[in-house]
């Protein structure tokens, strides 16, 4: 079989289905061909693949799975209890540096959490909470004095933490916090407390019931000699909050958020401070110190960026956040998808007996179409942790690609979330009254990865933090420009400037320099054009939001009304953006694989992918005229096809996730319990 | 202030915002108006505002609300304890005919029900098993002896009873359940089997725990004197499946699904019979008898159409589901916009402290576009309703009337509960944190609401129900047409045929002579233009689906093949009918409002609805052109300025809904509570 190249797929041009029939051979089998998903495995495990097996082998070793029917108190003791095993096992090593104790092992340290979504997301939370979240602060945000005195403890657990940033009233804007810490010279101490009932710490995981210490993210006002008290924004301090008992320390409350949509393991609690004072050694002071005698000093003058610099060294959990959300959801898809191929409903029109599920056009739309979308964002999920592990990695990263990264990650973070929540609600659906049984699993799913879309930063704020990243990164390039050289610029002069950025891709840089055709005349099928239209859709977008924002500045506008108006044309150049640079990662990763028959498999599933996206957002396509309309009827026939030509490989493409066995071990799959065949082919 | 016509809303031309605000009056109160809400609530509440208010007094006395943390044991108690009381307070009777001793107050039960969605689901499904469905199938597939011996303890609640058709392999496809009745002529006995695993009953309200008895569905089976015995199709049988203390009856296995992933209180079960004998009485017989020889006799000759008969007259469970679901997405509705008019987030770009969530567009987008549908899909539940009552209370019900009451029920069920669950979602996104808590309900609302879009007819299977109605409507007209004449028709001559049964309404018929002018030449705004917009999608859909399932008699046709392919598009059809049905139920309730300042304000509401819904759909409009690309952009600004004019009534749209104040009383809405106002305001 010839290697399929980047340009076109092998699957044939979309309104033929007998061509497209020739190019994606039947399987012929209901049993998945164990090379072909050994090898789609491969690509999809990528570079940390022993992280993912030995993660794998623990779940299915332990049955990490998610429980039904323990009590909070029960479910959070387990919770606890297998991390102190994870902790034996030198599981948490991988997320701190050598030099602190760890083994340095950022990529490894992401992918192992990433792979509890497989197992129980309340783990895997509870778990990136202390390592991550809270361990993460000591070592990012703290110096040697808070790594020597913390980190030990924190990876085998002596030291239990939680992450105390967000605030009933505050949540995304973290900026705003209202919870102080006001310098005392005369002990030498902060005095951390709540101002008001908005200021209380909210929702955070630990502080219900096990953590004996928070990471505790306060308003920083201090004086020095002379000086009136001013503050100086945001800073973090080691709060402890228990004593050994687990009973609340002196000026601390906390209390319990109790039941919540789902994370029954998770002891998420709020916390309430009342003068509550910690000693000057207790500012993590990285980036921002005060002297004994209260003069502020930091390496960074600028408050705001100091703020962003602060936050930017947290971003490995909203990293995380996304890839375990993604594993989650290609869970529930397996779920779905393998009863699909069991259940039966239905006489079809031949008499042949009832149908397989899956053999139902909508049920392949539903479920085919997020399985394409869980391959294309895993595997840019795993690109963008391998440029997470490269900066950790680096001594002096370079700004301007710790900033791409973070726009990247927020990006990511959004659309995997969003991805594996709708997934997880499609697969629930498409499994029935099944679906809707806690024994199989899927609503335990759907009520612990609904607040993905919401934690680790609001996917609509991050859709914009996005598009504002976008815009910056425009208005930059054209500053200088006079106001008719700016018109001319948003004419389309230089159309792609602010794209150029983010696209190094060997293989995307040659399709780019070939796709330069009129989408109209060149194939649907062909990778430059797929390519092209969804460069050109954001990059249409983000001239168009520009010239908007331009008009924020003249006299007789009213910011308020132009940021208002304007706010939902930024979330499509985010969305846009977003599946842009999914689709990038996608076929970069496809240009790697060295198996034909995977290689042609994946370009099937990238076509859907793209396919699928287009018709999603068709009437954008068509208002901006960057599609015909007998082009966009053959984007919509092309779904339905490629679901057809994909639904023999739909096992084939959901074994290759690599799901534990125990995972997937539930009623509704399990023929001999419930489901005949048919009289005729039983 | 004039009364607005139903021609034009007073909303100004879409795409000149000033005139839109002078049209609706900015508020200029975040303090809804007493008479607006009491004109609004008036109109929603319709015809059974004393049903509803009946059981609004008894939610919020009784503190009727989703519970936390209660064992399954005592939900289900507490639920049955309610069920209890309600019959002392006279409940159940509207539901059941005066002969049998019930009021016959078909709408009023239904209402009642459905208010329920304000309290809890639990106790909405649980009282609609045992008074609607197991109750409904006694009286309207039994005959005098079972009115007799079961309705009164129906009622009462001395027989507790479950409706057992689902089969683990057989939840859409009643047709072909597999549970057997056969015949014993020697004892005068029915035989009830379970056959296979996959006959077993599944997901039974009422089997796990509570229920003494269950209305089996089977295929029965008997033999005339003489006869070999032959399979009558599927009929209703009563079984007694436990004892007076709760055991299990010889040759019946009950087992209880256990956690499901809402609705805690119902107590979900499977049964499972091993030859169990009841005796040839316990047959449902209005619709099919047999005699002690074993003679089968039925007023209805055909099986097929006997079917679905004996299901038509259990329609009201479907009518109940969707009207239910939409009082719970109202609550949510509600619980969401409230917060978001007491959160605060982010500084606007004025300085003026941080914005309201609900001042934020894509804020307003998330909720007011669900409000907007809550609105139309409750006037067009209304209607329905009425008309199931019409037909309920007549003696002798025209079969076209019946048949096409079951078409419009399965098409509210699917729009109104996709909606709901699609509201609940979106709602609790929209409170972050807060709106993932159990204490404010929202995750404990999403979790019941779910299964509402698979239960009494999964969604698809009822959307491509509808489908197939309209296509067998459109093809009795035509029957007889030469292929010339098919083709023909097709092309257009007659192109409304089907659509003209379903619309009786003066107002939508005056609308209707009023919009034959070309859509790209009339006022978006105005009325026919809208309702011929969705008119033409429909007929176009319907026409161009028609012709591919002509496609399936040609011989050189497979016939799997033209159905699978045209399954998406029936989907279509079905979808862009309920839109169009509810378009016109909401035009012709809002012609019937008399308060001027409420009917401008529920135009806006309807303009909201159908823009948005142009809007979902812009890809459809655009590639069939039915919309240039100008008006297109039209819609999509003329969203987001409804949004913006509707903004200042979000909280006055709401408390219309009615929704009783226990219902609303979580902890997220308590301004004390948790959120300041921010400083320069507070």
């Amino acid at each position: 079989m010839p290697v399929p190249t980047a340009e076109t797929s092998r699957i044939g041009t979309v309104g033929n289905m007998s061509e497209q029939t020739a190019a994606l051979p039947d399987s012929g089998t209901p049993d998945p061909a164990p090379e072909l998903v050994a090898a789609l495995r491969a690509t999809l495990d990528g570079r940390w693949a022993t992280s993912r097996d030995v993660v794998r082998e623990r779940i299915q070793a332990h049955g990490i799975t998610p429980q039904v029917g323990l009590s909070l108190a029960d479910y959070r003791a387990r919770v606890l209890g297998e991390m102190r095993e994870m902790v034996a096992a030198g599981f948490p090593a991988a997320g701190f540096r050598t030099d602190h104790g760890g083994t340095g092992d950022t990529g490894g340290a992401v992918t192992a959490i990433e792979t509890l979504g497989y197992g129980d997301l309340s783990l895997m939370v509870k778990a990136g909470v202390q390592w991550g979240l809270f361990g993460g602060a000591i070592e990012n945000l703290g110096t040697a004095r808070h790594h020597e005195k913390y980190i030990r403890g924190i990876i085998d657990l002596e030291v239990l933490g939680c992450f105390a940033m967000t605030e009933t009233g505050h949540g995304s804007n973290v900026q705003e916090l209202e919870t102080t810490a006001v310098y005392v010279p005369e002990t030498g101490e902060f005095e951390i407390h709540t101002p008001t009932g908005s200021a209380r710490k909210d929702y955070i995981g630990g502080a219900g019931q096990h953590a004996r210490y928070a990471s505790v993210f306060a308003q920083l006002v201090t004086a020095g000699p002379g000086e009136e008290p001013v503050s100086r924004g945001v800073h973090c301090f080691v709060v402890p909050i228990r004593d050994e008992s687990g009973a609340d320390l002196p000026g601390v409350s906390t209390s319990d958020c109790g039941y919540k949509g789902g994370l029954p393991g998770v002891d998420n609690g709020r916390i309430v401070f009342d003068r509550v004072r910690v000693p000057r050694e207790n500012l993590l002071n990285r980036y921002g110190d005060v002297a004994p005698d209260g003069t502020y000093s930091s390496p960074i003058e600028s408050d705001n960026r100091r703020f962003f610099t602060m936050l930017g060294t947290l971003i490995r959990g909203r990293v995380t956040v996304g890839a375990a959300a993604g594993a989650t959801g290609r869970l529930g898809l397996a779920l779905a998808v393998k009863y699909a191929l069991v259940r039966r409903q239905f006489d079809g029109p031949d008499d042949a007996g009832e149908l397989l599920l899956l053999d139902y056009r909508t049920h392949q739309r539903r479920l085919l179409i997020p399985v394409a979308r869980a391959y294309a964002f895993a595997l840019a999920q795993n690109e963008l942790v391998a440029e997470l592990h490269a900066i950790q990695e680096s001594e002096d990263a370079d700004p301007a690609a710790v900033r791409e990264l973070e726009g990247k990650a927020a990006a990511i973070k959004a659309g995997h979330t969003r991805l594996a929540s709708d997934a997880i609600s499609a697969a629930r659906e498409a499994c029935g009254g099944a679906g809707y049984l806690a024994e199989n699993r899927l609503p335990l799913l759907r009520g612990d990865i609904d607040v993905f879309t919401t934690f680790e930063g609001d996917n609509l704020v991050l859709t914009q933090l996005v598009a504002k990243e976008l815009l910056t990164a425009y208005a930059d390039d054209v500053r200088g420009l006079s106001a008719i050289g700016w018109v001319r610029f948003v004419a389309g002069a230089a159309r792609d400037v602010a794209l150029e950025k983010t696209a190094a891709r060997q293989v995307v840089q040659t399709l780019r320099d070939d796709s330069d055709a009129d989408p109209e005349e060149s194939e649907l099928t062909s990778r430059g054009t797929q390519l092209r239209l969804l460069r050109n859709r954001e990059a249409h977008l983000l001239r168009t939001a520009a010239a908007r924002m331009r008009r924020a500045g003249d006299d007789d506008a009213d910011p308020l009304e132009v940021f208002t108006s304007a706010q939902d044309h930024l979330i499509k150049v985010g969305e846009a953006h977003i599946e842009r640079i999914v689709l990038e990662a996608f076929l970069d990763a496809i240009d790697k694989v060295g198996d034909p028959a995977a290689k042609e498999l994946l370009f099937a599933v990238c076509d859907l992918f793209v396919y699928s996206a287009i018709e999603n957002d068709m009437g954008w396509f068509l208002m901006h005229r960057q599609l015909s309309v007998e082009r966009a009827k053959a984007v919509r026939r092309g779904v339905n096809e490629l679901c057809a030509d994909l639904r023999p490989y739909a096992e084939t493409l959901v074994d290759a996730f690599g799901v534990p066995p125990v995972a997937l071990d539930v009623p509704m799959l399990d023929p001999s319990n419930s489901v005949a065949a048919p009289p005729d082919r039983g």
